[in-house]
């Protein structure tokens, strides 16, 4: 059994909670305040940032990304891609949700609606609306690649997708996703609407759906598949 | 023969330079300014941002994370370690500089040293300041590291030495490494000027220090082995 020391609100432990649960291998996990710099966890994890995973032998590994390239490498059907320049454009999509979206949309969204909430700050209006404008740029840049793409790095599902509805899935239980339908009666971001449908409809997303951020209120929409 | 676009200020660019030179690959280099905004260049990499590689058949990879695993894929010798574990703890250490580290220390030195006068803008002294801090905590962390091993990820070389070193010489371009003797006679840093020495010392780390960024001077030591 593994066990997953992560918090919900945290879009990084939300892709590697996908990732174990869709390569079906079985964790326990343990909800974890890394503001609070708890010295048993610095002691696992000296940046002291969740996600940290323990193996079934104690052995403890460190950081969303080398956690996910791990499970992938010690299960089959690999996630990151089969050929080398098939990993490079998943490896360049991953980046950019976890490095550039997280710090040009969630950092500012989830920053303020959320992580100011849990440790008692005021949340800055300014910083909201720069969110929201860098999230319709980056909505654009899906419809185009989704428009060429059955999924986001390509023809089969990847990390990438989970790295990018791993950010979407916070952001949605904001209710910040623009996915109302404009005037001809469609989502102005169509194609990324059903690309995200499609990602919430797997099995392995069923537990994030499920979950609820404590003194943060979901969205109604946020657990339906049908939104 | 490949390309590599880059700018010689940048320590990602630089990464990927010494992997290309330590797997011996034949590359060009092509200095882009990336804050210009060039169509050409975006239409390669959407991000707008150096490294990227264009491979003797033309094939784009954008991304220093993406292009280094990439280069390891197709080449023998892995840098980034040859058990699912070791990878983990190499990965584990490249996110520590390229993203940790990055945002702590090379950002705001080199950002507000190089990237200020290359573009205009005006150095502020307070976030110059929070880098040399930052930059004692993250050496205190290194000095107890190499206390343990040979190298940053372990025993043997590895990726996580490069992503290291590719920030400390951009550093150590500009004379901000505390290299300096204490009244013991001893670096105050011994492992780690006892490490980037090795570093330095790899044929693959010979253009680097060749390099000279046009309008900011590189420290007297820059380029010594014995410094």
């Amino acid at each position: 059994m593994y066990t997953l020391y992560h918090h919900p609100a945290d879009p990084f432990s939300r892709k590697v909670r996908l990732v174990l649960a869709e390569k079906g291998l079985e964790f326990t996990t343990k909800t974890e305040e890394p503001w609070k710099y708890r010295p048993e966890f610095l002691a696992m994890n000296p940046a002291g940032e969740v996600p940290v995973l323990e193996e079934p032998d104690g052995h403890i590994l460190c950081g969303h990304h080398p956690i996910c390239e791990y499970i992938d490498e010690i299960t089959s059907r690999p996630l990151f891609g089969a050929y080398a320049r098939d990993k490079a454009e998943v490896r360049r999509l991953c980046d950019w949700f976890d490095d550039k979206f997280f710090h040009e949309v969630t950092y500012y969204l989830a920053g303020e609606k959320i992580m100011k909430r849990l440790t008692g700050g005021v949340p800055d209006s300014d910083a909201i609306r720069a969110g929201k404008t860098n999230l319709a740029g980056h909505m654009n840049y899906m419809e185009w690649l989704l428009k060429q793409r059955n999924w986001l790095a390509g023809e089969a599902f990847s990390m990438a997708d989970f790295a990018a509805a791993a950010q979407f899935s916070v952001l949605d239980y904001l209710g910040e996703v623009p996915w109302d339908k404009t005037e001809n009666g469609l989502p102005a971001f169509e194609e990324t609407k059903n690309w995200y449908a499609r990602v919430k409809s797997r099995p392995s997303f069923r537990p994030v759906l499920a979950d609820r951020i404590t003194g943060v209120i979901a969205a109604p929409h946020y657990g339906d598949l049908d939104f």
